[in-house]
């Protein structure tokens, strides 16, 4: 049976008890994602417990995912999806809004440029071929959160520098103009420290380690076309998975 | 149907040609895992193409993992198998040996201290229970890969420390002597800069960075027994995956 209230004779402090409860209540429904948690004083009220107890727990209950605050609206149940970023592919936008930020794209460059061997075999054409490059900085809550560098196959998306990736959403302008889905990928992650250059977009000090991804994506066609480096900011930024046995 | 020799009338480069033949074989079971693969000279020979060919291809086939290279021994197909450290939990032998490194283990401390806040609170368990800690430094082909510090619950494994990790895995230990069987777990994936003392023991320079993963495993009772840390020296390490749509 499902204890909804603290016993004052167990030896297990209140703050664990409490969070024994209302993590249940998170982890078997009762309270669903996206629902507004109770404000304090009614958790302080109904548990008879202290101030510093319920903040403690709720405190426990952030640092593990489970709910998230949300300044002058209140503490929400979070949507436990966080780890699909390590098996689905996801744009920018989700993934930021799963982690609660507010996401934005800034282009710092956009170019066409010969391809060099390392990237010609990733994406198996030929050394010299056209690539179209586009970086963008990615913000989360207006703060530098990443660096995306897209290297795609310029002869599969000819043109494709002509729209606006500060508007466009890379993925979409691939898919309604030429027809490309990317739908399988594989990735390397890798921690690294900031060049110079990326510390400075990325407004940190130096020396910082970076998290660094490199994706080669698919299409249907089961075609390599993109190429992406992404440089996360380690003091935002961090994956998480599930493991068994 | 499937294409084993080079169209020398075609514009697609021969070492591009020779890649996809190689990798057709693989992929699709001709060679499978652990075979060795034929040796330059026979490849040259049935190809008619030239070294320098024949190694760039077989460069680009290690580097996506297909294939690794034993020295004094030959060239061999792969397991493919890497991206299960994402996915299942493995033992640090066994994601060494599918790196193809020679696993080692150095116990650098073992003590029973009592628990901080913040490990009380990822195990679910109060403030000044005790911990056995176990610290120990992971070699592969004999030197420094990463430092892995695991933090138990002592009540769940009393007298733990009494075995000599270098010998004997931990899972091993738990399993034998405790009956615990860790069979879930949760991580964090960050990277991080690479302290003193870290850096000492990885035998790497200052500033470095580290791949840094924390992670909770759950026995078969759902109970969280262990905390682990794992320091990677990232000019080392990295981990694979792969994504869907």
């Amino acid at each position: 049976m499902f204890v909804d209230n603290i016993n004052r004779r167990s030896k297990i402090p209140f703050y664990q008890q409490l969070y024994e409860i209302l993590r249940g209540k998170i982890v078997q429904g009762d309270w669903k994602p996206g629902d507004m948690m109770p404000p304090e004083s009614e958790l302080i009220e109904q548990y008879q417990v202290s101030r510093n107890t319920v903040r403690q727990v709720l405190d426990l209950l952030v640092q593990e995912g489970l709910i998230y605050r949300q300044r002058g609206r209140g503490t929400f149940v979070a949507h436990p999806t966080l780890e699909q970023t390590m098996l689905r592919i996801i744009s920018f936008t989700e993934d930021m809004q799963q982690r609660n930020f507010v996401p934005g794209t800034e282009v710092v460059s956009s170019k066409v440029i010969t391809t060099p061997i390392e990237i010609a075999e990733k994406l198996q054409i030929a050394e010299g071929e056209e690539l179209a490059v586009i970086e963008r900085l990615r913000l989360a809550d207006g703060e530098p959160m990443s660096i995306e560098k897209s290297f795609l196959v310029h002869r599969y998306c000819p043109n494709i520098l002509r729209y606006d990736y500060a508007l466009n959403p890379l993925r979409q302008v691939l898919e309604r103009e030429y027809r490309i889905k990317l739908i399988h990928a594989r990735q390397i992650i890798r921690a690294i420290m900031a060049s110079g250059e990326l510390a400075e977009l990325l407004k940190i000090q130096m020396p910082s380690p970076l998290l660094f991804i490199e994706r080669v994506s698919f299409s249907q066609d089961s075609l390599p076309v993109e190429y992406l480096e992404i440089f996360y900011r380690a003091d935002r930024y961090s994956l998480y998975n599930e493991l068994q046995d």
